[in-house]
C-alpha cells in the first residue's frame, strides 16, 4: 500500500472525532437552502481557512459585481429588497419598495389585458400578438423577480459563503467584477439605444400630427398609435400619458434586465469553474496526494451545489427569457424578410438594429449560460490523465461526479442550456422562418401591429370612428 | 480499515446463514410479479420491521387514496373487480361486473365503426375524424382497463407490500391521501363541467327544433346532430337515445379517468421518492454508517422495482393517453385559431373552456408523471456530498443506481415521461399548428364535424334527403 | 474477507497455468471474426462444457429455424451458397448459384435504369419515383446479400459456436425454431397475397384489352402498363414478358426477404437474451456465489459479441430496409389519403391491404429488432437488487456492461433500432404526410405512376404515338 | 494477491522517485498546449522509448501526409507559415506570406459586400443569396486559417510528439501517408473539374457575346454576368478581370481546402485509433499483465488528448464547413428538382455533376470525421471481454474513459460529428427540400442568381440601362 493513501485514510478516520476546520465545510454542505445558522458556521469555516485575515469587504466577489445591476433593478421596482451592503439584503412585504413593485406588476397586467383585447379585435396573428406577448412577459418577469426578492438575501448569502470556501482553495477569479460591470453597462446602453430607436420610429409615423397640432398633438399621436386600446377606454391626458410612458420604460427595462441577470449569474458560476480548471490544468499528469484531489473534488462539489441552488432560483427566469427571445427573434426575422421598400431610412435602420440586437442578446445569453456546463466538463481530461500511482478513490469520485452530475443552468428542467441546445433552438428558428416566410403574405413590418385598412391619420381618439370615446 | 465497515461486512457475511428478518425483504424482491406466497412473506417482514405494531388499516396508504377513483371506475364499468377493502381486489371472468364492462366495450366499438363510416362518407380530414378518434380511444382504454383488472389485485398487493417496507424506513408521505382525493374530485368535476358545456353547445345548435316540436324534438335534434350515422341505421326512439346518452357519459368518463389514473399513480410514486429525499437531505454532508446507506439504497431500489412494475402495468394507458391528448390539443387549437365571429357566446366560452381544460389536463398529467423521474434523480447531489470518511460501497452502489437506472413512467418504452419530453411534445404541437393553421382553410370550429353544405335544420331522420331511413 | 471471494480468486489465479476448459472459451472470444481454427477450438470447448454428449444435429438451434428461409432465398438467387447441413455453408465465386445471382442483379439494375429514364421523361415527383425506388432497393439488397453470402458460412458457424456456449449455461430458448418457421410462412404468404392483389389491380386496368384481343392482348396490356419503358426499347414478345415476370417475382421476394431476414435474426438474438433474463430473474434478490455471476456475465458478453458481429453483418440490410419502408409507407399513405371515389372495389381493397401490410411489416420488424435492445437491458434491475453480501466485482462488471455497452441492431451505426427510434420514425412519417397531403394536389393513387394526360387505352406498343417502336 | 499486480504497484510506487523515462511521458501530458520545453522533453521520452534509434525524418508520419495539401494552401495564401521541414513551421506577422493572405481576405470581403448589395437590389431569396454565402464563407474560412497559422507550428509539433509516443507502442498506421496523398489529389482534381464546368456553363450563357465581339467581348460578358456589381462600380478592364479571376480561383480553392483539411486531420486521428484497436483485438479474451493495459490506456489517453487539442484547433472550420455544405446542398437540390427542360446538355451535366460532387464531398467528410468517434469506441468490447483474472484497475480506468470521454470532432461543441448526427443532417435536408420544393415556384436553376426580367444580352456594362456606368 502506498504511504500517501495510508496517511489520507488516517486523516479521514480521525476527522469526525476532531470536528476540525477541515471537515467543518463538508458537514455544512447539508442542504441547498442553508439557514442562517448554518451559513454563519460555514462562513466561519471559510474565513478560518482564509487564514483568519480580515475579509476584504466585497473586493472582488460576485456580489460586488452584481451590485450595480441590482441597484438599478431596485430603481425600476423589479427587486424590492433593502440592500445596505453587497452581501446583505432584507425583504419586507410591508414596505414602500414592495408596494412600488406591486403597482408596476398591476399596471403591466392591465396593459396585457388591453393588448389582448385589441388583438382579439384585430384577429389573432403573429403581428397583432406583439404587444400581448411583450406585456405578458414583462408581467410574468416582474412576478418572478418579486418572488425571488423574498429569498434574495438567503440565496446570495449562501452564494457568498460558498464563494469564500471555493476561493480559499482556488482564489478569486481575476477581473470578474470588472467584466460584470462592463457587461451591465454595455447591455443596458444597447437596450436604451434600441428603445430610443423604437420610440423615434413610432414618432416618425405620427409626424404628420405635428403639422396639425404641434408638439402636444405629436405626443398624443404617439400614444394613440402605441396604446390605442388604453386611450379609447380612458380618455387621453398628458399626465396619464406620462405615467404610461414611465410604465413603458420600466417594462422595457424588465424585459432586458431578466436576460442581463441570467448572464451575470452565468458569468459568476462559469468564472469559478474556470478558476478551478486552471488550478487542475497545472496538476495535469503530475503526481498529487489524495488530500489534494479531495480538496479539489470538494471545491467542485461546492460549485455543483451552488449551481443547482442558483438554477432552482433563476430557472423560471431562464424559461421565460428563452420563450420570449424565441418569439421575438422569429417575429423580427419575419418582419425584416417581408419588408417592402416604402419604409424610411429610420425604419430600415431601426428594424435592422433591433433584429441584430435581439440575435446578439440571445446568442450572448446562450453562450454564457452554456459556458457553465462547458466549464463544468473541463476537469474530465485532467482526471483521465492522472498517473496510475496517484489514482485514488478521490479521483474516482471526482471523475464519477464530472461524468454523471448534470451541472448546468436549466429552464426549470425542461432543457439544459448547452451548446447543442443552442443548435436545436437555431434549427427551430430556421424551420419556423422557412415555413412562415413561405406563407405569410400580409406582413408589413409595422412595429405597432398591422396597419389599419383605412390609412387615415390618427392623432386623437376622436379621429377614430369605430370607437365611441 | 474503519470499524464501521468491518461490522457491516460481518453482518453481511452472517446474514445468509441466519435468514433473519433483515435479509428477508431482499430475498423477496426476486420478481416484479410477486406471487401470493412471496407477498405474504414480504408483508410479514415489513410488519416485523414495523415493530410488530398493528397496521392501521388503510390509514394513509396510497390504496386508500386511490379508493374513491377506483370505486367510481367500477360504477362506470371500467374496472370490473370486487374490492371489499382497500388492499384486496378479486377478478372473476364470470361476473356481472365483467359482463357490464364487456357490454360498454362492445357499444363503444360499434360507435367507433359508425363514426368511421360517417368519416368516410364525408371525406377524411382533421374535423371529421373527431368522433372516430374519441370512440376508438375510449374502446382501447376500456380494453386496457379490462386487462388491467385481471391483475389489479396482485399488482396493488405488491404495491402495498413494498409501500409498507419503504414506509417502515421513511414513514408515510404526509397528506398524500388527502391530495389524491382532492385531485380526484377536482379532475372529475372539471370534466363534468366540460362535458355539460359540450352538451349545451350542441343543444344550442339544435335549439330551432324546440320551436318546431318542443322538448322531444329538441332532444331528437340533439341526437340526430351528434349520432347521425347511428340513427340512420337504427330508427330513433327515446329509449335508444337514453342508452346512447348513457354510453356517451361512460365513454367521456373513461376518456378522463385514464388520465386521472396515471396522475394518481404518479402522485403515489413521486410522494414516496420525495419522502426518501427528505430523509436523505437531512443526512447531506453528515457522517453516516454503511448500514444507514444500505437501508436507504434498499428503499430506493424497492421504489425502483415498484416503479418498473407499475410502469409495465400502466404503460399502454400512458401511451394511449398521450396520443389522444396530442390529437385533441392540436384539434382544439386549430378550431380556436380558425374560429369565425358568427358563433354565439356560449360556443365561444365552450371552445375556450374546452381548450384550456385540455391543455391544463395534459400539462398536469405530464408534470406529475415527470415528477417521478425528477424525484428519482434528487438523491444524486446528496450522494456526491457524502464526506470521504463515510463514503463506502453502499454509497457507490446507490450512486450507480441513481445515475444509470431509468426510473420513470414510460409509454411502453417508446418514450419516458420527463420534462424534456414535455418540451418535445410542446414543440411538436406548435409545429403542427403552424403548418395546419397556414393551410387549413375550410375549418369551421363546429364540434360535430364540418357542417353539411346545405345548412338545413335536421331534427329528425326524415329531414335528411340523402339517407333512406 | 469472504471465503467465496478467496476461492474465486484462487481459481482465477490458477487458470492461466492450467489452460483448463473453463478458461478456454474466454480465450477464444478474441475476435468478432473467428477464423476456422478458433471456431473449431471454441466448438470443442462448448461441447466439452456440454458434457461431451453427442450434439443434437440442429435440434432447436437458430440455424435450424433459419433453414427454410435460407433455402427459399437460394431458390430466388438471393443467397448463392451451398448448404449441405444447417451449420455448414460454402461459397464459391465460380458456381452456377453465383452466376444466377449475378444475372438477377444485372436484370434488376437494367430495370432500375429503365425506370429512371421513364421518371425523367414524366417529371420527378413522389408518384413517378415508385418503380425507380423499388428496383434500386431490390438491386442494392441483392448486392448486399451477395456480399453476405461470401461470409455466410463463417458468420453462422460463429453464431452456432457462441449459441452452444450460451446454451450450455442457459439452455436453448423454447419454441424458437417453431416461431421462426411460423414467421417465415406467415410473412411470405402475406407477401404473396399482396403481390397477387397488385397484379390483379394492374390487370383490372388493362381489362379492356381482353375485349380487343383476348388473353394474349390482356397480358401484353399488363406488361405495357407496368414495363412501358422496357417494351419501347425492346419489342414485346411473350418470352421476354415471361422473363420480366420472373424477374418481377424475384425482386418482390427480395424486397420482402430482406425484412424477413432481419426479423429472424432479431428473434434469434432476443430469444437468447430472454433465456438469460429468465435465469437471472430466478436469482433476483438471492445470495449467489461470484462464480455464478461470472458465468452469467460471460454468457451476456458472449451474446453482446454475437450481437455486434451480426450487426456488422446485417447493418446495411437494416439501413436499406428502413429507408425503403419509410419511403413506401409515406407513398401509400399519400395515395390512400388522396384517393378519389372513382376506383373499383378491387383497387380500394388492394390499396388498403397494401398500406396495412406495409405498416404492419414495418412495425413488426421494428418491434422485434428493438426487442434485442430491450432484452439486453433487462438484467439491470436484477443486478441492482443483488444483496450486499453477494455483491462482488463480477456483478459490478456485469452492471457496467449492461449500463454502458450498446447492444442493439443498428443501421450501420446511423441509428440504433430501439422503441424511441420507432417513435422518431413515426413522428417523421406523420410530419411528412401532413406536409405532403396539404400540398400534393395532382396525386391520383395510380400504382403505375401518374396517368398519362390522354387516357387512351394502351395494349401494345403501337398504341403509343410518342415512341417510335 | 496476484504477483503481477504486486509488481505493477511496486513499479508505480518507485516511479516518482526515479523520474524514469517511463513516467516522463505522463508528466508531460500536463497541458493541451505544450510549450516548447515540454515538447522537447516529451520528444526525448518518445525517442528513448523508440530504442534511441534515428527517427526516420517524416517517413510515415501524419505531417508527411499533410505536407502536399499544406504546401498548396501556402501557394493559395491560405496558410501563411514558413515550413522548412514536415515538423517545423514558423509564423511571422511581418512577412510577405501574411501580407498575401491578408490581401486575399480583404478582396474576398469586398466581394462579399458587393454580392450583398446585389442581393438587396434583387430581393432576398434562396437564389440571390448564393454569391453572398459563397464569398462570406470564403472570407471567414480565410480568417480562420490565418488565425490557425499563428499556432500551426506548436499544434503540429504537439501532434508529432504525441504521434511518436503512440507509435512507439502501436507502430505507425500502414499506408496512412499514401492514402492522405491520394485523398489530396483526388479531392482537388474533382474540385478543379467542378469549377471548370462552372466556368464553362457561365461562358455558354455569354456565348452570344462572342458573335458580337470575339474573345474579348466573350470574356467581358463572362465577367459582367458573374461580377455585375463589381463592374458597375469599377469600370471593366482586362487586368482587373484577371485579378478578379485569380481571386475566384483562390476562393474556390479555400472553399474546397477547408473540407479537405478536416478530412485529412480526421484520417490521421482515426488511423491512430484504428492502429490501437488492431493491437487490442489481438489481446481480446487473453490474459495480459496490468502493465500491458496501462500502456494501452496511456496510448488511448494520449490520442484523446490529441483529439481534444485538434478539435479545439479545427472546430470553427468544421462548423463553417457544415453550415456551408448544408446551405449549398439544399440550394443545388432545389435547383435540380425545379429545372426546366430548356437548358443545354452542358448545363444539365454541370448541375448534375455539381450536386453529386457536393453530396459526395459532404458524405465523405462526415463519414471520415465520424470515424474518429467510431474508432474511439471500438476498444469497449475488448475491455468487456477481459478475462476475470486479468481484470485490474487499469482495465477499469480504460473502460471508464472509453465509456464516458467524448472523443470526437465537434463543431465548436455545438455538435459532435457522429453517424447519428449525419442522419439528423440528412433528415433536415430532406425536410427543407420537401418544404422548399413545394412552395418555391420562381426558381430557374440559373447559377448566377435569378435571371433578369428583361432577358437582354449583357456583354458590357453599357448594355445595362439601370446602372450609370
Amino acid at each position: 500500500m502506498l504511504p500517501s493513501r495510508k496517511t489520507a485514510k488516517a486523516a479521514a478516520a480521525a476527522a469526525p472525532q476532531q470536528g476540525s476546520t477541515v471537515t467543518q465545510p463538508r458537514l455544512l454542505l447539508s442542504s441547498g437552502k442553508l439557514n442562517a445558522a448554518a451559513a454563519a458556521a460555514w462562513s466561519e469555516a471559510a474565513s478560518s481557512t482564509d487564514d483568519g485575515g480580515p475579509r476584504k469587504e466585497g473586493g472582488d466577489t460576485f456580489l460586488h459585481g452584481l451590485r450595480p445591476a441590482a441597484t438599478l433593478a431596485q430603481v425600476f421596482g423589479l427587486l424590492p429588497v433593502k440592500q445596505p451592503s453587497d452581501e446583505t439584503a432584507s425583504f419586507r412585504w410591508a414596505s414602500v419598495r414592495v408596494a412600488y413593485s406591486v403597482l408596476v406588476i398591476l399596471a403591466s397586467a392591465v396593459q396585457s389585458v388591453f393588448s389582448l383585447m385589441r388583438m382579439l379585435e384585430q384577429g389573432v396573428n403573429f403581428h397583432t400578438s406583439v404587444n400581448v406577448v411583450f406585456f405578458t412577459t414583462s408581467t410574468i418577469t416582474s412576478l418572478l423577480f418579486l418572488r425571488m426578492a423574498t429569498s434574495w438575501g438567503s440565496t446570495f448569502s449562501m452564494w457568498s459563503t460558498l464563494e469564500r470556501f471555493v476561493a480559499a482553495v482556488n482564489g478569486h477569479p481575476a477581473r470578474l467584477v470588472f467584466r460584470m460591470k462592463v457587461m451591465t453597462v454595455v447591455a443596458l446602453l444597447l437596450a436604451a439605444v434600441e428603445h430610443s430607436l423604437s420610440i423615434a420610429a413610432t414618432l416618425a409615423h405620427a409626424l404628420p400630427c405635428y403639422d396639425r397640432g404641434g408638439l402636444p398633438l405629436l405626443m398624443e399621436g404617439y400614444f394613440m398609435r402605441k396604446y390605442r386600446k388604453t386611450f379609447t377606454i380612458v380618455s387621453y391626458s398628458p399626465w396619464r400619458a406620462l405615467l404610461i410612458f414611465i410604465l413603458q420604460i420600466i417594462t422595457t427595462f424588465n424585459w432586458n434586465f431578466s436576460d442581463l441577470f441570467v448572464v451575470l449569474v452565468s458569468m459568476g458560476l462559469a468564472a469559478h469553474f474556470r478558476q478551478l480548471n486552471v488550478a487542475l490544468d497545472e496538476a495535469k499528469g503530475k503526481l498529487r496526494h489524495e488530500v489534494y484531489w479531495r480538496s479539489r473534488r470538494e471545491s467542485y462539489n461546492a460549485l455543483a451545489v451552488l449551481t443547482r441552488a442558483i438554477n432552482d432560483y433563476v430557472g423560471p427566469v431562464v424559461l421565460a427569457s428563452y420563450a420570449s427571445n424565441l418569439y421575438f427573434t422569429c417575429l423580427q426575422l419575419l418582419i425584416v424578410s417581408k419588408r417592402k421598400a416604402q419604409h424610411s431610412h429610420l425604419h430600415n435602420f431601426y428594424f435592422f438594429f433591433s433584429l441584430v440586437f435581439l440575435i446578439v442578446r440571445t446568442v450572448v445569453i446562450s453562450l454564457l449560460a452554456a459556458d457553465v456546463y462547458l466549464e463544468s466538463q473541463r476537469p474530465r481530461p485532467v482526471l483521465f490523465s492522472v498517473p496510475s500511482p496517484s489514482f485514488c478513490r478521490e479521483v474516482q469520485r471526482f471523475l464519477m461526479q464530472v461524468n454523471t452530475d448534470s451541472v448546468a443552468l436549466t429552464g426549470c428542467d425542461f432543457f439544459s442550456v448547452t451548446r447543442s441546445f443552442m443548435l436545436t433552438v437555431a434549427g427551430t428558428i430556421v424551420t419556423y422562418i422557412v415555413i412562415l416566410v413561405q406563407f405569410d403574405t400580409n406582413a408589413t413590418g409595422d412595429d405597432s401591429g398591422p396597419q389599419q385598412p383605412n390609412r387615415t391619420l390618427v392623432c386623437t381618439c376622436s379621429d377614430l370612428q369605430i370607437y365611441n370615446c
